[in-house]
């Protein structure tokens, strides 16, 4: 509490400014007619690119149904119907076979090159490849990256640094003092020591731990902690937005410079909450994630100079909708539950009433078999009560998962601005890279020759 | 017998012609240079569309991996590759819920418009509904189907035929009659009597039942049915490419006509495969469809005035791949399958060295499990054998399902030719339907007002 104690009074002036969330001045909508007027350069100024993790097509395509509008006769569509342009195949280097970790496919989306699973910003002689962060900086540019992972996690992490295993978190955190970030926003407090931050500050880093305090930043750089580790499930929190608000600072900020900016942002937990076969947090960082790509639409909108490219590194759980023979999906069902599931089984697992607990949460009365699966879970451990409230869900919406691991089908690629049309089609994740780093503002930009 | 004899008799004149499979008249390849410099119109002249059933994302994708060569250090890319333009949801009326059968999606895909499951060519009110292949016969354009179902199967009949049921096989049937289709190419002997036949024969249609008959056809009319039922799987007969030659013997009949026309071709037995959890079948579809699809890409290339758009009605299975939590999956394994499981299944329970002769036909040697996992299953019945052998090859391949039903998941769209643009990005299955049906030569091409 004292280090957050300190974290803070660093930033009253800031704070004092009391700015709202998003400043009209910033993001005041401009009229159609002058949008579609301004001259849009072939080659943009500013790069964003968004990763869904673990986002594959069923999760875009579930993420359309559970925010349909069942009073109405249509399916409404999302942003991502609204941008999609292509899809990527994601296996890494050959001899590592088709399924890709985050690492490997973060490494072929930063820096064009395909490497072994695990490895964050090396090819596969463990050489040091360079990133579309770096050759941005080269050229004056400003970068950043907005998760809800913690920052040094693998995405990120190869976006950044170069280190042979994902796994360094501590030394990934480390080298992030060297790459001239200006913003840097997500979880992870606990890989930055006290210390770390102290030669962050006197780099010039501003330091704020709580998503409030993004609204009183003026000026890059910043380095934004806002969990121990990642970010709550957005489930848990649905008017907090964070990841919006993040993308929404970080394009403040890195607006500033006249040489533009090349920007990540991830929807970090999307996969995580595929790995655990959670469909109910699934659907909440989809949202999550959602909003933040319409904050970068926006953007995109209002500076028609900026390319917007968004897909996902690899697909996570084999989702299916529908299962188990059924030609059908619940999502009433899951738009139902009123927060994730393993928070429920905490209030669970912390009560008598467990069952009245569940039930209400869950939003559906446990039948006979539901309760004595649970109470022989009950029996066991958080984690397996958790599991079996996810099986529960899922059987119940008849959402299918395969692993609790990553599978290698093709992820979808969306894209708008100038210079879109490279992304249109089948591509490889190398050729997302590859095209990104051709737009850069120098015609020498083979980043790994 | 008889009947196929006397079927036989009536051909003899076009059998003595002893035609190549592929006249080299036809489809002779013409310079590249001379390609690009004949003006493409913006309106297609000729419609080619062609499902894949049940072919979702997983299914291109495990494609690309199954023909990969191993000894190349590149995944080669294949047709779907070159032809990704988007992806297309597929749920059927709101009503129905997210999950469409085969029967609504077409219904969808000729019509352009939502309906429940099982519909064929009917709107929600039973009513019937106009679909491409009609209007294209109203402004005197040919058309045909070329399937390895039978042709009276629910994704042809909603392009042919109107009924309250794709279960109606025999009046699905009978309905063709009065069709005017010019080509009708596929299975299913068993609903068309020898009256029918004759019905078909008076109306002018040549009747042949053996696909080495399709070269000597000169013009339309044809009904070719080559097999009882669907066709034999593909992967059982590796040489045989029948959709192929179907689609061949289709296009050059069909161009006879100056003014157009549409095509459908649907690789069927995806689907089947996918129901029954069959990967090495699924794959063995896939490249019968690919194949065939790369007969229908070489007459875009000849013939610049041909839409060609193919999709999906649907994912089966919930394939994934990769599965129970390993990053791999093993294409290798299930490339070295020498048959369908199903007809290991028949040889297995047939011989007393039923272990020898599931080793050989699996290409590996079963383990103490397996064959316990198989003894188990040969005291059941031929389809149980069948499904464990099944469960074998997914589980040591790592290929992962939920269901022997249909998903929900987008599906992609694929497209060349004239007017291809309009099929890019996100679209539902009635649009790609209704854009189809706006090519066509008028301006008053609205089916279903």
């Amino acid at each position: 509490m004292i280090l957050k104690n300190k974290k803070w009074s660093c930033l009253l002036p800031f704070l004092s400014l009391g700015l709202l969330l998003f400043p009209s001045s910033t993001f005041a909508a401009k009229p159609i007619t002058q949008l579609e007027s301004q001259p849009v350069p072939a080659r943009p100024k500013n790069i964003i690119i968004m990763i869904g993790d673990g986002m594959g097509p069923a999760y875009t395509t579930a993420y359309r149904y559970y925010q349909d509008n069942p009073d109405t006769e249509n399916i409404e569509h999302t942003v991502f119907d609204r941008l999609l342009v292509g899809m990527s195949s994601t296996h890494p280097t050959k001899s590592e076979g088709i399924v890709t970790d985050s690492a490997a496919a973060a490494t072929a989306l930063s820096s064009g090159i395909k490497t072994y699973n695990g490895a964050i910003g090396i090819n596969k002689h463990k050489q040091a490849v360079r990133s579309i962060m770096q050759l941005a900086k080269q050229q004056g540019m400003s970068t950043g990256i907005a998760v809800t992972s913690q920052v040094n996690h693998a995405t990120p992490a190869a976006f950044l640094s170069h280190n042979e295993s994902r796994r360094n978190y501590d030394e990934i955190a480390l080298s992030y003092l060297h790459t001239d970030t200006d913003v840097i926003l997500g979880g992870g407090q606990q890989y930055f020591s006290s210390e770390l931050i102290e030669q962050f500050k006197n780099k010039g880093y501003q330091y704020i731990t709580d998503v409030s305090e993004l609204n009183s930043l003026k000026q890059a750089k910043v380095l934004g902690l806002f969990a121990d580790k990642e970010l709550p499930w957005a489930i848990n929190e649905k008017k907090a937005h964070k990841l919006s608000r993040e993308t929404q600072t970080a394009l403040t900020l890195l607006s500033n410079n006249p040489k533009g900016f090349v920007l990540l942002v991830e929807g970090s937990l999307i996969d995580w909450a595929g790995h655990s076969n959670d469909i109910v947090s699934a659907m909440g960082e989809m949202n999550e994630f959602a909003n933040a790509v319409e904050v970068a639409e926006q953007f995109v909108r209002q500076h028609p100079e900026t390319l917007l490219v968004i897909t996902a590194d690899h697909n996570t759980g084999g989702l299916s909708i529908g299962a188990n023979d059924v030609y059908a999906w619940n999502s009433a069902l899951i738009r139902g539950v009123q927060s994730s599931p393993d928070n429920i089984a905490i209030a669970a697992l912390e009560s008598h009433d467990w069952q009245d607990i569940v039930s209400k949460q869950l939003g559906f009365k446990l039948n006979e078999a539901e309760i004595n699966q649970l109470a022989a879970a009950k029996k066991e451990n958080q984690d397996i009560f958790t599991d079996e409230i996810n099986k529960i869900i899922s059987r119940r919406s008849h959402t299918g998962w395969t692993s609790h691991g990553h599978t290698g089908v093709d992820v979808q690629v969306f894209a708008t601005g100038p210079s879109s049309a490279l992304f249109h089609g089948h591509q490889d994740n190398t050729d997302i890279a590859n095209n990104m780093i051709s737009l850069l503002p120098t015609n020498q930009n083979n980043p790994n020759p």
